[in-house]
């Protein structure tokens, strides 16, 4: 049974909790498992039972009661609402450590994020290759980005350039920024930032770890 | 004019927040800005000034109408918030790119995160140093965390192996995960996990761009 979906307005908070489902009904596929009550998945992601419900919902398209989510099914329309049946070409900026250990995920390839090129100013890392793909200097950019269909950046360069940068690549028809800087990046509304910021997540943690040593003192 | 706070409870989406303000606040002294009224910090960061209020409500400890926020005090006190007036010990399990993408982050330290060692299993890597620290082979692993007092283990390995290395981790002490690999990791409950998942948030930016093609279309 196919439903065909309209593609509502989904709200923010189920939109952020896509690709944790995206990626649980991965890997269920992977195990070859066919199909999954709200019961089991939910068991398995550590979510009530009702607001997988309540979160799947928006799309249709699963079985009836007592059968279950169509695991298949429920994977491509995630995948779908997500933009993964497209692909998307990119480019990292800045081939450092972090831009390299990016570039080392094959498994960005498999949802169709496809890698083009990097880009540093490091002489030393001109003309390497990193699965293939080649190390080019800054000052061939301009010219890749105008002879190539390139959709997204990812920044992995210090703060004190990324602004500078961002503003090239949106200049040159960039039009979605993915940010590793530790800066926020001021950009026209039209381009998409969505930005990593490490060091917040190490603050959280450590936010965390606090409440829970208050916790022990009471 | 120091007031003295109680840390009463404060909502998680504040919390979620504070990293933000601080980095923000962080910019400013670094400026030698003494004090900024909420109106300013709310171009600044691109929130309004009455949710800068509102969050900021919390903390108590801003000056009068009119005088605007003490920018020292103001990070000060969300710093302490945040657990980050203590120094916190930290390794990281996988010395490949992006682990050692981590240790070269030299700011982690200026915010109390001090990193001990780094662990592996490639041979190819034993007794290499970054930024002076040594990385060791994980034989060495469970010796080391009990003659060292380790709080945070950030684990930059592959999937496959993070639940087996997770469990050892937890059994020899340690008490917070700071978690790369691409899975949810299943610990006991006074054990704190903050996963970054660095697909997630590629899929958030693919998500942006059907988007916004979709407005397109219309």
């Amino acid at each position: 049974m196919v439903v065909k979906l309209e593609h509502r307005k989904i709200s923010r908070a189920v939109i952020s909790r896509l690709p944790r489902y995206y990626r649980f009904l991965g890997e269920l596929l992977d195990a070859g498992v066919e199909r999954i009550s709200s019961g089991d998945l939910s068991k398995k992601m550590h979510v009530t039972a009702s607001q997988i419900r309540q979160d799947l919902n928006n799309f249709g398209g699963f079985g009836q009661q007592g059968y279950g989510y169509n695991v298949k099914h429920l994977y491509s329309e995630i995948g779908k609402i997500l933009g993964l049946d497209k692909t998307h070409n990119f480019i990292i900026i800045g081939a450092g450590n972090l831009g390299q250990a990016l570039a080392n995920y094959a498994s960005f390839e498999k949802s169709g994020f496809i890698l083009k090129s990097l880009f540093d100013v490091n002489p030393r890392l001109e003309g390497i290759s990193i699965r293939g793909i080649r190390v080019r200097m800054m000052d061939e950019l301009v010219d890749f980005l105008h002879n190539n269909d390139i959709e997204i950046a990812a920044l992995t360069i210090p703060k004190s350039k990324a602004v500078e940068v961002a503003d090239i690549l949106v200049k040159n028809g960039i039009k979605a920024i993915w940010n590793f800087a530790h800066t926020d990046l001021t950009l026209p509304k039209d381009v998409i930032v969505e930005s990593v910021h490490l060091s917040d997540s190490l603050m959280q943690l450590s936010y965390n770890i606090s409440q829970r040593e208050n916790v022990r003192k009471k």
